[in-house]
C-alpha cells in the first residue's frame, strides 16, 4: 500500500494513492476516521486488514499531500557518511571537520534531525539566509518502523520495518561543520521534505533493489543503489535499538550517495529558486523549491 | 511553583511539591484533570491564575515522581563542552575524537537525546552492559522553554523560559566516541532522568547564581555556579532558534562542570550499585543507582 497525508480544507487525513494515476488520493476516513497516519502504524496489525477489505472510498482529486508524519513523534534518526562515494567526498570537501579523512566509519555514524525541520514533499525549502550561506541536498531513503523493540537482532530486523518513504536531508554546511555536532546543520525549519507516500513494506519487496537519486534544476546530481549502503538497513536497526528502544513511527534516514553539492570543486549550494529533486525506484518522487 | 508529574496507582497527574517538606505532593487534579506538564505548560498563561488561586488541594504522602515531562514532544535538545574546566578535561581524556584539543569551542555543542532516554528523578539507570564499559555522569541544568519561536534575540530570550529542570546527561563514553556523532552514546534507555520538579522562572530569580553540583555514592564530583557557562542560557536559546522553531515543552540540557568519569586519570566509570546524585540550588536533587 501507498499511504498519504493529504489535507482539504482544514482537514487532514490519511488516504491511499490512486496507483493508475498516482495523484488521486482514496481517502481513508471511512475506516480511520481522524486517525493520524502514526496512530495507523501503532495500530497496523489491527487496521491493515480493514484498509485492504475497503472499497467505493472517497476519490479526492489532486489535493495538498502533506508529509507522511508532518509532526513526528519525536526527532528523525539519520545516518552520516553510509555511502562509499559520498564518504570519499565528503572527506575531500573538508567539510567533516576537524579531520579531512576519507576513510570508511568503522561504525554507523547516527544523528538526529529534529521534527520541526519536517515538510511537504512538494513543499518550499527555506534558504534560511541569516543563518546559512552554504545550502545543501541529500536525497535519502527513509525507513519506518513499525513494531517497536529494543536489542534488535539483525534477523529480526526486517520485522520491524513498517515501509519506506523518501527524505531530503538538507543541511546547511556552514553550520553543520562549525557546530561539530551536526543537530543544528541539519534541523532548520523545512530542512526535512518528506514523501510523497508512505508505502509498505510488501509492497517494496527487495529493497537494496531500489535506486535512490536526484537532480538540482532537472541536472543528475545523485544516483546509487540502495544495495551500496555500508551499513545495510538491518544492521542501522540492530545497531541503534541495541541501547535505546525504537518506537513505533521512528523514521531512519539510511545516508546520501555521492554527488551533493560539497562534493563538487568548487562546491555547488543551492540557490533560492533551485528545484530539488529527490526520487527512489518505486517510492515517487519529492519536488522542492528554494526560497 | 515547583511543578512535579506524579504517579499514584495507574494514574499519573501534576502536582505541587509542598515547600516545607519537599516530598508531600499537592494533587492539582481539581483544577488541571487529565493534562500532563507538557499541556500545562503549552496553556500556561491562562492556567497558572487557576493554579495560584486553588486552594484546599488533595494531600498525597511521597507519590512516586515522575520526570517532569515523562516523554516530551521530541528528543532533548544538550550542549557539549560548555563549562571551561570540563573543556580541559574531555580534550585532555582523548574521548573528543579525533584531536585532542582543549580549545575552547566558537560556537555551541549542540545534539539530543532520545526521548526514550528519560526517566525518573529517582529511578534506576541502566548499565547496558553488552553496550558500554563506559559509563559516566554529567549533572546539568536544564532549560524549559514556555513560549515557543524561531529568531529569538539575546535579548527576548529570558521570556521565552517557562522554568527550569536538573538533568543528569548519562553517556556511555566508549559509544560517544566511536559513532562520532553523540545521539546514541547520549540515548541508551534510562540515562536521562530529570526533575525532581519543575520550577517556574520566577521562583528561580536570578539563574546564574545557581550552583550544580554531583556526588558518586556521596562523594562530591562537579560543583560549579551556572554562571560559568561559556554560552549563557539567553545565547543557547537565541542559536538554537536562529532557524529551527523552538516548541513549548522543549528541554534544553546546557552543559556539565568538570569532574566528570573521565576527568580522572585514569577515568572512574560507573558501576552497578554506584549512586548518582545531582543537585542545583533551589532546584533539588535527583539521585539514580546504577543497575
Amino acid at each position: 500500500m501507498k499511504l498519504v497525508t493529504f489535507a482539504v480544507g482544514d482537514r487532514e487525513a490519511v488516504g491511499l494513492i490512486d496507483p493508475t494515476d498516482e495523484v488521486t488520493v482514496f481517502d481513508l476516513g471511512p475506516v480511520l476516521g481522524e486517525r493520524s497516519l502514526l496512530e495507523v502504524i501503532e495500530d497496523w496489525d489491527r487496521l491493515a486488514p480493514r484498509i485492504a477489505a475497503v472499497h467505493d472510498l472517497p476519490r479526492i482529486a489532486r489535493p495538498t499531500l502533506r508529509a507522511p508524519m508532518p509532526m513526528p513523534r519525536r526527532d528523525l534518526f539519520a545516518v552520516g557518511k553510509n555511502y562509499r562515494e559520498h564518504v570519499a567526498e565528503f572527506g575531500r570537501s573538508g567539510y567533516d571537520t576537524p579531520q579531512r579523512s576519507e576513510d570508511l566509519p568503522a561504525k554507523p555514524i547516527v544523528f538526529s534531525k529534529a521534527t520541526t525541520s519536517v515538510t511537504g514533499p512538494y513543499d518550499d525549502v527555506e534558504a534560511h539566509p541569516s543563518v546559512t550561506a552554504e545550502l545543501d541536498y541529500e536525497a535519502e531513503l527513509a525507513v519506518i518502523i513499525g513494531r517497536g523493540g529494543r536489542g534488535i537482532s539483525y534477523d529480526q530486523a526486517p520485522e520491524h520495518v513498517w515501509g519506506y518513504t523518501i527524505v531530503n536531508d538538507v543541511t546547511a554546511r556552514d553550520v553543520q561543520r562549525d557546530h561539530k555536532q551536526w543537530l543544528l546543520g541539519k534541523s532548520l525549519d523545512t530542512h526535512a521534505p518528506m514523501g510523497p507516500w508512505a508505502v509498505t513494506a510488501d509492497e517494496v519487496g527487495d529493497v537494496t533493489a531500489l535506486e535512490v537519486s536526484s537532480t538540482v534544476n532537472g541536472e543528475p546530481r545523485q544516483k546509487a543503489p540502495v544495495a551500496d549502503l555500508i551499513f545495510d538497513i538491518p544492521e542501522l536497526i540492530r545497531v541503534i535499538s541495541a541501547g535505546m528502544t525504537l518506537l513505533p513511527g521512528d523514521v531512519i534516514a539510511t545516508g546520501t550517495p555521492a554527488g551533493v553539492g560539497i562534493g563538487f570543486e568548487p562546491p555547488r549550494f543551492l540557490q533560492p529558486g533551485d528545484v530539488v529533486e529527490c526520487a527512489i525506484t518505486g517510492l515517487g518522487a519529492i519536488r522542492n523549491t528554494v526560497r
